[in-house]
């Protein structure tokens, strides 16, 4: 029962033009750090796999007080902060290295066999339960996005690049498909506030999908639809 | 007048579906261990801009014995082998922790005043003739790609992730794009023995551009051609 701490530098290809790093590189980094975490308390990708389940990402919201500067480095506490039957909330404070916070974060979790795609009850195992650490938190929770109608929209097929070892596309390249979508001074402000995501369907190679985007000065929200129109994703960004 | 040496751990994010280091993640591992090398010897990316001048990639050539695994680390060992007039080339082995080569990689850049875009006299600074290492190196250097007509064709508009700090694309971007319209099985086969790619002009935010593939069993040949019909990069990728 202690929260983990994980060191970051940002790298080159991991900054945008203005050479701070990207909401993308901060999510890779932040989603890093919950499986190097889990795989240090004994539930890792690679131990779930053994017994034929897997962690699944269900929602995830960063939010930003500032972007960190090229070669800067920074820090990642994290912990487990609640597990209910089938959802567990792992969350994230990032500082900087004179310890002032530059951003938390907080994601919510299931564990689904493999086989029969059902959620399993994570309070039956101790091993989730005996790693909580309940720390005052004053960020709030991963908010649930409504359907997204979208002014514009766009078109994405998931390609090699997109995908992980499960042929599914990669969590944060749903951000990368929807930032892409936006005007460039929008991701380069450096007024990002928050991300929302709510993570619905997974979406596999090949898959040809509808971007759609709602926009206004301070809000952008985000649906990616699949090829039969069911809905893989939403998201929701704010800016300062 | 010595090699830097720099480690790397392949990252879940690094890695494709067959879980080995992708040709995108060697790429940027070996591109990030010439600009900490170049750094580390007093002409890195931020003393040249002091200076308003700037490296430019002109030709990389990457050869894979072995792809390394998730998590796997493994250690690039770099040099500067030759300084011309107006190139120096850069080569890079990539050994495994039994200190076993999985691959090594050449690389021939120019440096440019940004303003005029003429290439400077690299042998007029001693700073970039000193250090200079004469090590044998057994690997082709890379190579001169003819024009690509193209079976097969696509497009692709350079996006907010695509793009570096001075808004151009960044070089791996490319071969991501390329390697995009290849099936599947051809990047995930473990077969992949060689990339060369010459960089011909820049590409900016916005640029829609052409691509063209030239497939063979063992070979594919790539042209990334700009709105105006120039021709921005060209691609080899070679299997065993």
């Amino acid at each position: 029962m202690e929260c983990g701490y994980y060191d970051f530098q940002v790298q080159p290809r991991e900054v945008d033009l203005t050479k701070r790093a990207t909401l993308i590189a901060l999510g890779d980094h932040i989603l890093h750090t919950a499986g190097e975490d889990a795989d240090r308390n004994g539930f890792g990708i690679r131990t779930l796999h053994e017994h034929n389940i897997a962690w699944v990402l269900s929602r995830f919201a960063i939010e930003i007080d500032r972007q960190p500067d090229e070669y800067e480095k920074y820090r990642i506490q994290t912990w487990v902060a609640e597990v209910s039957r089938v959802m567990t909330t792992r969350n994230f404070i990032l500082r900087d290295m004179n310890n002032r916070e530059i951003g938390r974060a907080s994601s919510q979790w299931a564990i689904i066999d493999m086989q029969s795609r059902q959620a399993l009850d994570l309070r039956s195992n101790v091993q989730y339960t005996d790693v909580v650490v309940p720390l005052e938190f004053p960020m709030q929770r991963p908010a649930r996005i409504g359907a997204v109608h979208g002014d514009r929209t766009g078109e994405h097929t998931v390609r090699y690049s997109d995908i992980d070892f499960n042929q599914h596309a990669n969590s944060m390249k749903y951000v990368e498909w929807m930032t892409d979508l936006l005007p460039l001074e929008k991701m380069t402000s450096g007024h990002l506030a928050r991300i929302d995501i709510n993570y619905i369907h997974e979406t596999r190679y090949g898959d040809v999908l509808t971007l759609a985007v709602e926009e206004s000065d301070t809000v952008a929200r985000f649906e990616v639809r699949r090829p039969d129109e069911t809905v893989a994703c939403r998201a929701m960004i704010q800016w300062k």
